[in-house]
């Protein structure tokens, strides 16, 4: 990871966090978002709603859309627009193929991303202007606050949710 | 704030964010929890429940037995038992009031946290053992995760949150 490499030992001990450990963190939450993916009935993934909300199949596309795009905007500081619309099959099990997948692309694009970055402006997606830093806390945000209101479905359906402090 | 003094600012450039940039963003989503708990109407505050889960009130509470204690323990290192059964009163005015005291003492003493904190094994309140930044993290990401249950709850009740982006 890039932390490691540019960063001497002596001043390790004063960083708030290393780039991997916020990788770890970010992964974590991502591996819990796919339990409670998992945890939801089938049919229910992609229709159940409350108050007019979105059903939970749609948040998790728009979250599969910002995450792998997100870390490689990051990387490359070349984004695209942000495609919600892309084809991730009708089925949990393709949407957890796609899942996976972004959680390697992730991975990869992270060890690219120079640690610089984070406290430079970037327009994330062309369309949100904010520090490194806080575009990809946004990420990770928006992801814990849309997996909260799939708790609340599933508990709505008598399901209970995976434990949220277990990564 | 402590990582403008012990850091210069040759590393600062390579540093993922500073102390007072978490401060700022744990305040920000504070800030958004603020609004969402005076959109709630006073008697749902305390009452509304979906799914046997707790009304939002309750969960508030926690919140703010978490907050303040934690940023006070990261400090001193020094741990209280997490009590959630303090009374905040039983008006919306009332526990608001609770809140902002909060954001002034977590201001008060995350001044006093020293950098080094962050990575260290802490105890968080006797019980939660992890690196001070991934204690951290966990407050901030319990209240997201706690307020967005609480977004279910208002569309339910017909009311519209708070703009998620906004703090």
């Amino acid at each position: 990871m890039k932390d490691s490499n540019s960063v001497t030992s002596a001043t390790k001990s004063t960083l708030l966090m290393t780039q991997q450990q916020l990788l770890e963190h970010w992964q974590g939450h991502r591996a819990l978002t796919r339990r409670v993916i998992e945890a939801f009935p089938e049919d229910e993934f992609f229709s159940f709603s409350i108050g007019g909300m979105r059903p939970f199949a749609i948040m998790i596309k728009e979250l599969i859309a910002i995450a792998a795009p997100g870390a490689k905007g990051l990387a490359t500081d070349t984004w695209e627009q942000l495609d919600e619309e892309i084809d991730l099959g009708q089925s949990k099990s393709e949407i957890l193929s796609f899942w996976d997948k972004a959680t390697e692309d992730i991975n990869y694009w992270w060890s690219q991303i120079p640690l610089e970055r984070f406290q430079e402006d970037v327009l994330a997606f062309g369309m949100y202007q904010n520090k490194g830093y806080c575009n990809l806390l946004y990420f990770i945000d928006n992801e814990i606050h849309h997996r909260a209101q799939a708790y609340v479905y599933l508990r709505s359906l008598g399901i209970a949710p995976p434990a949220f402090w277990e990564r």
